[in-house]
């Protein structure tokens, strides 16, 4: 099925893929943010569809108006049934076939906004954001490294998917830059800690989910009903502080040296546009317990790729490739281990993966763990190297699921560049 | 000075007072939730002020829509000169000499609502929660207990204020029951974990700030100017799932231990409320770095007691006696801290003490620590020992200042009740 809107070869934002994010017009500076849909080159503004009143099927004729609000979260609220209806619609008003809006130069010309007119805002108020640490080869890398080969993996790492609560505040949207954060840090041979700008600063290359419908307090969501209560990912980077990091974290975890700011890449991808690129999990063992158990062990095989383009570079050098499937805890096993004690979510409500590596070299997800600590040098190109990352570093990850036989979509890209310290 | 409305003796809410809170009048059960300010036994509905248009000054005139929404974010972001203004208004409003309001049968009785006629409701829409770690007795405390008197604090304690960011959407006003969570714990002697209700189920004292004005991205707070950015402070309750904690805490810090619920008191007692009980800090040694050096190091003075009443029991026991003064790290410190790395704070988030114990027995924050660590038995009343909460245990926790020659004040009442597991 094609589409009447035109969608260049490679594009990541074909008719089967219709993210979600939320934009506004730059030709209009003031106006509202509202939602919309990519396709091809361009933004379908679902707050004219819902103006023009084309979401007709019973769930979303009551509820169009939750796609015309400067945020998904009302929309992410709905639920599964809701989110497949409004994909209906919005596939159909879409396809080569459908003259709704293709025939209708005046309401197509309200409704389809090239991409470079397109100022990207985060898709939702996040309420609470929460980190995980679900990749066995990070794991292992970071204990490797911090407590040596025969420790390195927590007890409790094979038994629950380990996370933290992290600062929503300071999650941004692709794009926006990242002064060098400020820190207390202290060096191992230095007698007294000092104050200044991080010198060890780096990227995790994580994904992240958002919340739909969230649970009531002391309601835990059953790891076998967890997917319902996903709206979609996004690529997400974790910037950290690795200095100030390494002072502060024991014994309560990171704070300082993660939450000056995440990023994140502004289209949400639902799990409808996922599901073809559903694969297997890799197995658990020792068994996890039963309130962690799936029926059906699946997670999705999706590319990732990290890449760095420094200022004095040509074009951005891929550092690392990995893949969304390695992890080794779930979407579904985070989602029910986080809410078994009872914690509420909310919708719009953001958990990320942790740090994405896989079992070789070229598919590490960090600098901390690409240059081993910082005892080897990565090569970008020609005489440029790194260790961490440096002022002016931009850093690119994009995300895509490709299967034989299937139309490819993508994510787009989560871009940042760390500025000079402010 | 005194006001037209009557205050008991001993009423925590005289005219020096005058705390906000979010109520709902319970006899109009669509009425939407709307401010107020305690005064003796009953509630001034701001809402009502404002739609009169009695907030008449420079700042409020524009303003005033901020006292008539569902939560006190917006009025917190307004910052300290409207505060000022506001609380001068509500004080010149209620003093026995303003015939306004107290001549006025009609608004009156519009505005004024009695306490038990007012369900309260969180004061405002928490962005993000951080929980410190501030009070060198408790750090230490809990230092013995798992890592013995030699490395009882860690490296980092006496440099910065340790903290960790908590679960926003978890924190409940007082008078909410909570179930007992069930979470993954392993006994030392176990050979696996399990999965169950928690069995060392504890009460925190802490007390918590809410930020008003907040600060840009990369932008931090000066120390100095950090208590501009406090709007007031509530009593803060803390439950922890002990041998929750204690499974999943490393390496990232507490999670689902801590997540299930926090209770907040409903009102929020002004730094201007305060004033006049502002004392001086404890001394710190070694010298803290530059970004955390105050030019005057105060506190506040704020008796705090925590009480347990068991289902058997006629009245609640106190179990513990101490003081906010205690804490090592002030609010200032606190701020300063978690923004100088840019972290962005906004109008309505909280941060929390830390769990607040003092240097005797009789005055330590939790019950791991009155019990120490479950080795000994507290007596609340005949018959009642605990080593850590039982199921039907109603904690009590009262804040109040009093100095000789002032108008004493009170936070009221934090209450919650530990229901058995659902
Ligand atoms: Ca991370
Ligand atoms: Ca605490
Ligand atoms: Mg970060
Ligand atoms: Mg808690
Ligand atoms: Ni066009």
């Amino acid at each position: 099925m094609a589409s009447w809107v035109p969608v260049p070869e490679g594009s990541p934002f074909p008719l089967h893929n219709l993210p979600y994010g939320v934009f506004k017009p730059r030709r209009d500076p003031s106006a509202a943010p509202r939602p919309g849909v990519a396709i091809g080159e361009h933004v379908l503004d679902l707050s004219v569809l819902h103006e023009a009143g084309l979401f007709d099927g019973p769930l979303m004729r009551p509820n169009s108006h939750c796609l015309a609000q400067p945020t998904l979260n009302a929309f992410m609220a709905l639920g599964r049934p809701a989110w497949k209806e409004a994909r209906a619609t919005i596939t159909r008003l879409l396809s080569s076939d459908c003259p709704t809006l293709r025939d209708n130069a005046a309401l197509r010309a309200r409704a389809l906004v090239p991409l470079s007119e397109a100022a990207m805002q985060l898709p939702a108020a996040i309420g609470d954001y929460t980190d995980f640490y679900s990749s066995r080869e990070h794991a292992t890398n970071v204990g490797i490294m911090f407590r040596g080969k025969d420790n390195a993996l927590q007890p409790n790492w094979l038994h629950l998917p380990v996370g933290y609560h992290g600062r929503a505040s300071s999650i941004v949207v692709s794009g926006t830059d990242i002064p060098r954060p400020r820190g207390q840090t202290k060096a191992d041979t230095a007698p007294a800690p000092s104050h200044g700008p991080a010198k060890t600063m780096d990227f995790e290359l994580e994904m992240g989910f958002f919340v739909g419908p969230g649970n009531a307090l002391a309601e835990p969501i059953p790891v076998d009903r967890a997917l319902d209560h996903i709206f979609g990912l996004v690529i997400f980077n974790d910037w950290s502080a690795r200095d100030v990091q390494k002072w502060e974290y024991v014994p309560l975890g990171p704070f300082n040296g993660k939450n000056f700011a995440s990023s994140i890449s502004p289209w949400v991808v639902t799990l409808e546009a996922l599901e073809p690129f559903r694969c297997e999990a890799p197995p658990q063992e020792p068994a996890v317990l039963e309130y962690l158990r799936e029926a059906e062990r699946t997670t999705f095989d999706i590319a990732l790729e990290v890449a760095i383009q420094g200022e004095r570079m040509a074009a951005p050098a891929t550092v690392s490739r990995t893949n969304f499937r390695h992890l080794y805890w779930t979407m579904a096993q985070q989602l029910a281990h986080h809410t078994s004690t009872g914690c509420n979510m909310r919708p719009g409500d953001l958990c990320a993966s942790g740090t994405i590596s896989g079992p070789t070299d070229a598919s590490l997800g960090s600098m901390l763990e690409l240059s081993w600590g910082g005892t080897r040098e990565v090569t970008l190109a020609e005489g440029e190297v790194r260790k961490f990352l440096q002022d002016g570093d931009t850093v690119v990850m994009r995300a895509s699921c490709a299967r034989p036989g299937l139309a490819p979509i993508g994510f787009g890209e989560c871009v940042g560049k760390l500025l000079p310290p402010r």
